[in-house]
């Protein structure tokens, strides 16, 4: 989900792309709460700033919702045990999220939950409309009234105004509508739905947990994920990916699908591999660690260097790092140091302390920098500013020669699609070639793994087919998959209806 | 406003009527934010639960809703500069709210606020809808999403589905489909609104205030509050009572007055004058502390008794206590100390504690009560608990005699037109008469006012006029003038629709 | 206790001399933690910024202390069951505190406890010692070091370095050091003492609750505390003042008395009745509210006037008041309205609001006023600022004279005994006389009681002996009873002991 | 720093020793709060439980200390401007602590700081004296008021009663009584002061900041710290360990040193190198990086075995098994991955999710394990629980074997000097040889280094010399270098003097 309100991003604006969300359901599992609690811990990588869960219970003739939403970790938020005991039921979907501007912005905190004529329902949205912008004008027009910022808010709205009777059919309705990428999980007082766009853009997982063996005809649990690593934690065993423009029903019944949008070729998202995902899941069938050690091999092989060391930018350098010293046979070693310990807010730094150029999360390991010539290995570029202190800090720690390899190729566009990047003026890549940026960073010198080189190591070996690419590298190519609906229309955007300051 | 959700009532549950709410808004001031915050810790006895502020500002071509709302007093939630800094602009509409079920009900607090296609609008409402819940089901159906569980919600959706184009047609066919108590003040991008329902159940003022001299031409500032005491604190000259069934519209060019709803006379909520408002208000022309001493003298003349002092039961019974000595003779005494510093929570009893019967509220002044003849002078009985332990205080402070006396007739119906009573099961004068209810409580007598006398109290010579009486006094007599439509249809509601626990 | 850091005032320097602290002690009693809480909620009028309790257990084998402290009222510091669990034990000491400087002078906050060779010790103290600082500095030099920056740590160090073995001893060693005003409460493992200053500036009484009937042999629980309100909260009864200079030590095996400082004639704070008390408490013997008629009778005797309306100045004016307008004949009315909701802050003024001159604690009952001729009653003056304020108020509600009476002589002179008052530069009453004083607040008559009419309002119908006057009156007089060791020292003071600013 | 309070251990307790310690002091620096606040940011993994902060300000005639302390890491408690705004001056000591039990243990929170007779005097303490409490008994003989619960208050008291007259003389006289291990900053008025205990077990290096150039004769800033990464955040270049036994004096006019113990053989503690330093440090003038991949060498020459893969325990473990793949040629992968965003507190398991047996720190990275004999690399076995779990979650991840391999010879005993490790009875190779431990942990295999091959990892190709070893190795030998007087007092001690619990 995306704010639209155009808030500034947030505390961890740190030169990274950062992923959107994370989502997770559960039907038909003791401790639904709990279960999603640890979920959510485990795609918290995915969105750090925000996290809810809504479970759904039914004691004896009363069925109810329940909601907890909080700012922060998913372990803070749902540390306190009334917390979780005012979560029951056995289903439960829950989210997490990047990015908010402030306490008071709870309102946009996900799952978001509403009271329809059929009872409620409650959605959470992993991605990004890129026609939500104009739905929301035509909605408040029509008399919605938004509670939100959120571009998420509209799916609530097209359901609840939707012609149709049931769940599934309203919320297809609205989907039908939407034009974006999407990966959601909903909850209703019959079934949890799992739904991915039609190109599949961003990841959503089926699993499922049997019951314990002695408990005959016992139904198995369901399980929606982000990720697989969300399956492992909860001890849930990896059916399948839902596959793109597919919307899975889940109840006492089992699991059941429709594809109501017809078939088009998937363009999964391949930033996932390359920066996104936990390096334990397996995405589509790749495992991202596998990935991205041979993404590695590859960028060594394209872009080989004389060196005495390979550095990882950690710690999602570490995996292409150790590939491109198997390929290279240069020795991998840990020359620069993360300090995980760094907190949300830091000290306000004075002029003086501000010139010491401090670097609170990495630091360099100079014994095994000093005197040597330095491949530092990192996954992108974005603004180019971490990339430019990282540089100047392995030189100052001694190195005689810093070259940079980056797995991934330049980063030259924006993200429309559920990841937050910054307007493409600010992309360096998009400003500057190869040497330009190489000079900008400070480096002896600078290589991208090229597309083709991405598409192989990813196991395409005949790289990436121009007429129809398996992934979606917009943000490498500029060639949008989807229609940047709202983006067009820009000049006609009332932003007023987003006016309210707090 | 109410509360929708069946929700527990909260700590302050202490025998006593609640009022639900004071309204504020401002228009043309420097400093509006400020001004609202200081108009609402005046009105801070008319709800101690949540308070909130919406201003709207404009700079350059900028114009911006603002809004801070917080649970707790007005001089905590708006205590942080940082926060008044948030609230800028030269208009403002303020509420506070009785009654909250915890944290997350943050969405209830009002005013509430919401875009439209036609800008911001924030809306604060005193009083009751007596057809909410059919409103809503309606609402729902239809497909508007609610966020908060207030009645208070169906005038924001009103508003929205409304075919007229601008707001105060908008706002009067929202206001044709409401029934109940309501005084509201509205605030959008062109207008300060305030609204009294067609009896007038509920206070709503106008005041002034005049730019200070030497600003030629500078137009003045104008003032919506629930009393006038609002208007003393921000330094306004009382203008008139908004009267029942009139919508004044307050913009740059002064303030002009529209009454869609026909003449009907008025029913002024009596117990304002009883209870609920500050005793420097002066209501519908009448002063409250000057009403209450009529009170007590009518009291006193009605019920007199032989005794050797006379206690007010702070702080509420003071003025009446004080009538009736002058009407009596009796010397008036403070011989119950009220301890004005008890906070939210205290100390969860064990049963040691709880035998000792330990009121934090009250104690006895036993030096002014021990051997004589005392005469309690209290305003209601609700549920006749505090009223138990109060008379069992100055018993064991060694009281010869203990009489009480009531300076309102007995409750015998519940409020559904803006204020917090019990049931009608709960009311002791509902289940009681008298000599029972003076057993039950412990006295050696009781004795209420008669409504005769109260209205003569009130500067009606002749008693109430049953067949136009000029108060509403439905919690007296049970002739309710607003018809009780959700009450009605109770045996169609449907409950789920405000399911969500949290 | 005072704070020696030379900290400016809190937020309460509202035009007042504000109370030190209020004291309480209990042995023998289940749930003492509990009970102090109640005792101390009951004496909250003598210490609103921070209160704590430490109480003391035997588990079997273990006897141990637990303490808990916190800023803010006893209702919020003690209202979770978690924190009154971790207070177990049938004895306890508490202790409310006024004024402190910030969240990190917790360690200022009493009761002080301290590990002793012989064991534990909690001391509270009401009071002030006027050789603190040259004690402390004594002290340090000897080598202590100190945790807080009260006087009252003194206390605990002087019983560290004694040479006596037992605790009684100790402290007796340490009392005969000191010089000042104190009202102590001490809790060790074998007893609960409670000390009075050989003048008894500061008040202590002693209580006792019988156990209930059917509980043959059972020992009665016994009370010490500041006033006698504090044991009417917790059921027991009033047993006797503890009498100046007089330790008692309460055990298993009763109460014994021992008096180390010879025999002085006793030295009350007469401010105690005109002020500080609870109006229902009963000080050596005689009724705070029964006083404060008396002197309102008195002073209405020494300075009549014409007047139509009696108003006083609330909460503390209103018995005086009373007094004044029964011996007058005037009537009595609320004509200034208190707002009993003002929390600890308070939105910063802009210029525009500090114009308005806003009181936010105070309004005026325009119908009692307007158009009358007032007298004003109010218990003191200190540097004026409040009173000119009322004036003020009340002439902008229409007075058409406004005459203030005074409930006490001229507040010359400084405290040095326990009362927060102003140095004597800023006392109104230092520099001006009244007429003067009349002026500078805008009244039209100005008048105080005299000395002689206050003594005689309290009992002494001959006025006050000033050979040997029966009350501590130095504020009035400038006549200090006990010597101001550190003030005569000041040109040698080291204000550096001081000097750790948080 | 050791609490002696016998307080249950806190939440962190989680099968790994814990240091209990980083110290920083600064001298002649801008800013000197906030480079003090940045080098206990780069300690931060020597303690995450409290930090504070001392400095000292002259302003004109005025010199102040001042104290910020709080529970949390050290970006937190100093992320408020106001805060830092709050610590001004050029010179600065402060620290961080592990392990606290509870919010009112601030008082336990170092720096220590206390007002003498010569002025005040701050004092962090990395290490554990072995006499405190007995030192403690002592003095409070003597009279000495305790305020914490920590062995290093009496470091504080001693000097106080010291009859020397400077600080210097003081602190030593001190240090001749105390026995044990410690490390410590220490500032006054005149001066820092760093002081390593005669056998140098805990580190202590000086560091120095050169005056940014076109400053003529500006003065350096000199740093002390527990380890050199706190140089490196501040721009400061290292200049030499503090020796064993020495005292460093910095003032204005440098550095001066004396050796008031005499001379004797170091021991530095060999655990820093194994676990506790951060990888870029450098003690003794050995990188720890580089000294954990030569002990993984070593251990891979004494304990081989045939691989598929070398797995490490994150994040200790790693340097470790990068060293035993160099040497054994079997590749080394991230088998193991470890979530960082682990917070404070997590959900309260119901029973159905303990039998998850969630890990939220570790998940297995299934691809690399799955079907391959697999490697694990850890640093310890204190407890053994938490290595059963992770051997267990790489069975259940499809490992067909799993060999456990640990960088440290046995941890038999308890630490007496500084490290947090259970009793000797929980210790798990206190009780059980290796084949046992490994059956215990459900291991195929397990190894340890031997203590010859970590001496020779450590550069003493000779191995460990037995009559002077030059290291404490305490924990792996039970030869305790320094006396363990309160533990021999253990049958006379006095927890009384502890006693009061909260």
């Amino acid at each position: 989900m995306t704010d639209l309100s155009g808030a500034p991003s947030g505390p961890y604006d740190d030169d990274k792309p950062h992923e959107e969300c994370g989502v997770f359901g559960i039907w038909n599992a003791q401790d639904a709460g709990a279960m999603t609690a640890l979920g959510l811990h485990a795609l918290q990588h995915r969105g750090q700033e925000a996290t809810g869960i809504v479970t759904f219970s039914v004691d004896g003739p009363e069925a109810r919702f329940h909601t907890h939403k909080g700012l922060g970790l998913v372990g803070d938020v749902f540390s306190d045990a009334r917390i979780m005991a005012g979560l029951p039921g056995t289903a439960a979907v829950g989210h997490n999220r990047y990015a908010t501007t402030g306490a008071t912005l709870l309102r946009n905190v996900q799952p978001l939950y509403a009271e329809f004529e059929f009872g409620g329902l409650a959605v959470g949205h992993n991605g990004n409309l890129t026609n939500a912008t104009s739905l929301r004008r035509a909605l408040v027009r029509r008399g919605c009234i938004f509670q939100s910022t959120t571009d998420s808010e509209v799916f609530i709205h097209l359901i609840a105004i939707s012609l149709y009777s049931n769940v599934v059919d309203r919320l297809t309705d609205a989907l039908k509508q939407v034009v974006g990428a999407y990966s959601l999980v909903v909850l209703s007082q019959e079934s949890l739905i799992g739904v991915r766009d039609p190109l599949g853009v961003r990841p959503l997982i089926l699993g499922r947990i049997d019951q314990p063996e002695g408990q005959p005809n016992a139904k198995p649990a369901w399980v929606l994920a982000s990720e697989t690593c969300a399956l492992d934690i909860v001890g849930a065993e990896f059916v399948r990916d839902i596959e793109p423009g597919e919307i899975v029903i889940i109840n006492d019944e089992g699991v059941r699908s429709i594809r109501p949008f017809g078939d088009r070729p998937a363009r999964f998202c391949v930033f996932e591999y390359i920066y996104f995902a936990r390096p334990d899941s397996v995405l589509d069938g790749y495992g991202v660690y596998e990935a991205r050690k041979r993404i590695g091999v590859e960028l060594a092989r394209e872009n080989p260097i004389e060196a005495d060391v390979i550095v990882p930018v950690p710690d999602s350098g570490v995996p292409s790092a150790m590939g491109y010293s198997v390929a290279s046979g240069i020795p991998f070693e840990l020359g620069i140091i993360r300090n995980h310990y760094v907190g949300r807010t830091f000290i306000e730094p004075t002029d003086q302390i501000r010139n010491l150029g401090v670097k609170l999360k990495h630091s360099a390991n100079r014994a095994m920098i000093a005197g040597k010539r330095v491949i530092l290995v990192d996954d992108s570029i974005v603004r180019g500013t971490t990339s430019r202190k990282i540089v100047e800090m392995v030189r100052a720690a001694g190195a005689s020669e810093v070259h940079m390899r980056i797995s991934s190729p330049p980063t030259t566009h924006s993200c429309f699609y559920g990841i937050d990047t910054p307007e493409r003026g600010k992309l360096l890549a998009a400003n500057h070639d190869t040497e330009e940026m190489a000079q900008l960073i400070g480096a002896d010198s600078l290589a991208f793994i090229s597309l083709d080189g991405l598409y192989r190591a990813l196991g395409r070996p005949e790289g990436r087919d121009t007429a129809t690419p398996f992934y979606c590298d917009a943000c490498f190519t500029g060639e949008y998959p989807i229609s940047l609906t709202d983006l067009d229309e820009n000049s006609r955007a009332r932003p007023s209806l987003l006016a309210e300051a707090r």
